[in-house]
């Protein structure tokens, strides 16, 4: 396999969660990657995800649909993964659509997440990156609440991994 | 090695470029792939084609620097390689940075690059597949001489391939 790419943060531009888990990288990575699993932690509770679908591989969909407790919003995503490697590094963007073809703009800024698990003892060294176009887009991705809402789905998913 | 991925194109988002060539798929690709072979034939002559970078994997850095003949305009291009099956398919685009970051838009239409290399007897089927992010970037892209600008690069890279 080639080397990995050299990931150079930056600050401006990119939203960092940095994490360290008990839960093992095969469980968080099972959690990330089946549907079952990755509904019960996804959105930030009490909205719940009602639809989850993954083709885990690179230029496959990654869609899921959140909603509201009263039922009456929906967050619908659609996003593509770029780069898959096992128990290690997850990477997809809403910037393509499945397939690969530039995407449309959306309510949210544009991002890639870079999902990245590195053992540590038994556990993890969670980190999760979202890379923005722009420091606009950073900010309004921040502003919405990037920080808060990753953090608390992450505690969530870490809740899921331990019962895999 | 997964299935790949099944392609839909879509005539009204994609631009596609065709063609059979006694060149073998192997010289096709060094010519796609190799910069001091690229910077022969990318450009359409006279324009020339001064630098090229290539990091041949997916997030890896694929620039151009294209030059007018009286060296007063330049094409600075900069994509993200996105898959890459030797011999066989490059895809490219100008969505994302290297590295997958989002890119910003420019002054062409965001579109990524298939190209498909298939055996043909000794030779190549060849299909170029430009797609868009909506139609009227693909016609923005059509009415800037797409089909003129690959068809004419496209007799260009074989001349470069059968000295290779």
């Amino acid at each position: 396999m080639t080397a990995p790419l050299a990931y150079q943060p930056d600050p401006k531009l990119d939203l960092v969660l940095e994490r360290v888990t008990e839960a093992s990288p095969e469980r968080v990575w099972l959690a990330w990657t089946q549907p079952e699993h990755l509904k019960k932690w996804f959105a930030p509770r009490p909205w719940t995800t009602e639809e989850c679908e993954v083709d885990l591989r690179p230029g496959g969909i990654f869609r899921t649909v959140m909603r509201s407790p009263d039922g009456k919003e929906e967050s619908r995503n659609t996003g593509c993964y770029l780069e898959v490697v096992k128990h290690q590094k997850l990477v997809w963007t809403i910037a393509l659509e499945p397939g690969f073809r530039p995407a449309k703009s959306s309510g949210i800024p544009s991002f890639t997440a870079t999902i990245l698990l590195e053992p540590r003892g038994k556990g993890t060294k969670y980190t999760a990156i979202a890379m923005h176009q722009d420091a606009a887009g950073a900010q309004r991705h921040a502003e919405m609440g990037f920080h808060e809402g990753w953090g608390t789905v992450f505690n969530q998913l870490v809740e899921v991994a331990q019962t895999l």
